[in-house]
């Protein structure tokens, strides 16, 4: 039987597929959030029945955090790990959303059928492009394609807490000949693309704290240290002028992009300027001396994800605040060691901290940048099958977020990753009006039976 | 009659005293928040009516904000116009309370029972010392002391925007002789005291905006702009290693203080390490070659209340917001002008703001500095009252807090202000578990009583 009848099966299966992903994105599933606990269960319970309909061997893990769902499909051939995750994120600000995020609908764009809410994209969307490629390749041969394993976690957005312990927990039940994630974009939000490099991470929160209590401003601004004012020179003074970070030896792992394939890169279709203003922006803000795009996929950075200190909401109140807060990450990239980097933020800190002072300092998540080994075979026929699907060259890419889980599946279970996704940079994952294209939703499920297929061969 | 049938009225009526008072803090009269518009006209035709059951020709007038109350009693003699406030802080953090701040109750506390609640002492228990030193010399005398208006602002606490306005279209109601303010300390916490210098107040707020949405730092992080990096780095800017305040001119209309009023402040008994100890502190923090109390009372500072940007919640979320915004607040002295400062503000930050940043600065208070003409008798006459009650010498004092309304009493009234209050510096104003002490309390009636006396003599 040809891939073509399994194809048409998904495009028959389109609506329904469609009403599936709305069931599965009503469920407010934020795993950063504590208060929504029960709702992370209740999708992973979810994914757990889908799959166990399709004939998997399938179930909800209990973890320290949130539910882990495995599933097992006996077959022969190369056994291959799929990997997505079932929480999102948070939703503030909630008033910049045109509709409630958690109220999924089909919404006409001058650039097609999009499905919003939350998750549509990052990463519900995607993880159902796999089950129901599986889904149609069962109702046409009767079977799942080849040996597969379906690990989805409901951690991702608060740092995969609970993953590494539940690889190293189950490495002989996770073991597997490759990992296919699906997490990643298009590339030009045209072309397939097989992410080849993705940067890591390094989160902190830092907590400055002064008095030993909020203080009237009138009453001791002045000879009263301001937690604030202290994090804010701590902050500002960790890049140059240049955009360089400033933290001692930070650039000393960070490996040059190699000449080949800078050369690859500079021959994409990247519009630096339209990437940027594609979101209101005309201006490089990072190192001067780099394109938009090495930056991104190649260079480390350094961002203030959140500060808070005082009383910031409606009217004025003149407090001199006992602490202040910030939340930050490093991307990291090449060689570079999230405790050899910390270890010096700690020291920079340290040196900058006045009198009257203290600085609490804690890791959220650190994952070591990931690049991939392009020798298997498997990442060809999937850069073939990618190419018919969307008739257009598919490229190896790098990517500027981080997966935490490619390293962890690397360094626990010597696992490759073929990085396959279909999101588009207009998707505002993370941010307001989160949306999925139908046609990423579509062309997603075709291009994993293609894949499934090139690989079962 | 003599005065002392007057205290022991005071004295007897102690503990009905405190039940009243206990009542007017279970009203949750925030004027910053407009969620508590309705508890603040509350507070206001509460206090109305205790005015009227007293006498006073009392009523809360509508304001396009909170009401204000006034209320007047005919008599002879010198005029007075007392002034106080019934609104409240915010009192978040809440969690940091160890009771419910609208709940008040008396507690044991090693140095004495105090008050607990949110107005406590700012301004809820001080105004009421004026009111039940009204009602114990009207059982006495049948008549109220004088010649009084009472007025009563629900909006100090967010500005006073209502005041000058009120002042204006009522200052032929209003002319009096001399205001009477209480919302003022003793000094050291023991001695009583008259301020006779309040700092002015510029509260500005800023918001800088960079791209047109947040964004996934992972995707953005490095060629985009963070407005919370801008942010940090203009506020961080804003003081120069030795505490003093960068902006061009800022120190131009910063008078010295007099060589005689240097040498009365450096007799007081003010002790500098307990006045940072008490709240955890050791090191001044503000303008190194300064003493704390020439800072606070007649010092310039800048402080950063509040400050917001991207996620701060529980967990991480790894975005790149598209505005952080800050509350910062400057005390003025001497002849600063606001508008002055603030021009230089906005040009500071203009020459600040990279490509891509706007940069919205609002105006939330503004007022001068406030020095009062001692040369009405009615001063010494209270200063004596003052030292009788307290057994104590009474001083006069400068403040670091600002009063506005003391500048709109001397610019639209042309009324000089006698600032008496009973708070002491562990009573937590604007902070969580603020307390007034009963004998603060007590006392306060029993000083209003002699000051009354006084002045009608």
């Amino acid at each position: 039987m040809s891939i073509e009848t399994v194809l048409d099966k998904i495009d028959a299966n389109l609506p329904e597929a469609t009403e599936r992903l709305f069931d599965l994105l009503r469920i407010k599933s934020i795993s950063t959030d504590p208060a929504y606990a029960a709702d992370c269960a209740k999708a992973a319970d979810w994914l757990a029945a889908e799959l166990s309909a399709l004939g998997f061997d399938a179930a909800a893990r209990a973890t320290p955090g949130h539910p882990m769902v495995v599933g097992h499909a006996g077959g022969s051939g190369r056994h291959l790990l799929f990997y997505g995750h079932y929480d999102v994120q948070p939703v503030d600000p909630l008033d910049l959303w045109h509709r409630d995020p958690f109220d999924p609908a089909i919404e006409d764009t001058p650039k097609g059928k999009v499905i919003r809410g939350r998750g549509a994209s990052d990463d519900k969307g995607q993880l159902m492009t796999f089950i129901e490629a599986c889904r149609a390749w069962k109702a046409v041969h009767g079977t799942l394609p080849g040996r597969l394993t379906v690990l989805l976690e409901g951690e991702e957005e608060s740092g995969s807490p609970s993953l590494a312990p539940f690889l190293k927990d189950h490495a002989d039940e996770l073991a597997a000949d490759l990992v296919l994630v699906c997490d990643t974009g298009l590339f030009d939000d045209r072309s397939p693309a097989i992410e080849m490099m993705l940067r890591g991470i390094l989160a902190l929160e830092i907590v400055i704290r002064g008095a030993d209590r909020d203080l009237h401003s009138g009453l001791y601004g002045g000879p009263a240290i301001n937690p604030i004012r202290v994090l804010t020179r701590i902050l500002s003074d960790l890049h140059d002028d240049d955009g360089r970070i400033t933290l001692p030896g930070f650039y000393d792992d960070v490996d040059e992009l190699p000449d080949d394939v800078r050369a690859q890169w500079q021959r994409l279709n990247f519009n630096h300027e339209r990437f940027l203003e594609a979101v209101g922006l005309s201006v490089p803000a990072g190192e001067q001396d780099r394109t938009p795009l090495e930056m991104v996929w190649s260079r480390p950075t350094l961002d203030v994800n959140g500060i808070a200190g005082g009383y910031a909401g409606a009217g004025f109140k003149t407090v001199l605040p006992a602490e202040a807060r910030a939340k930050l990450s490093f991307r990291l990239v090449s060689r570079q060691d999230s405790r050899k980097i910390e270890e010096a933020f700690r020291a920079y800190v340290a040196s900058q901290l006045p009198a009257d002072c203290t600085a609490e300092i804690t890791t959220a998540v650190a994952a070591p940048a990931a690049v991939n080994d392009l020798s298997d075979p498997a990442f060809e026929l999937a850069r073939a099958a990618l190419a018919e699907e969307w008739q257009l060259p598919a490229s190896y890419t790098g990517s500027g977020g981080s997966i935490p889980v490619v390293s962890l599946f690397k360094s626990i279970l010597g696992l490759d990753s073929l990085m396959v996704g279909f999101g588009r940079n207009s998707d505002q994952i993370h941010s307001p009006n989160e949306k999925y294209d139908v046609e990423s939703f579509h062309k997603g499920m075709r291009s994993w039976a293609r894949i499934l297929h090139a690989l079962n061969a």
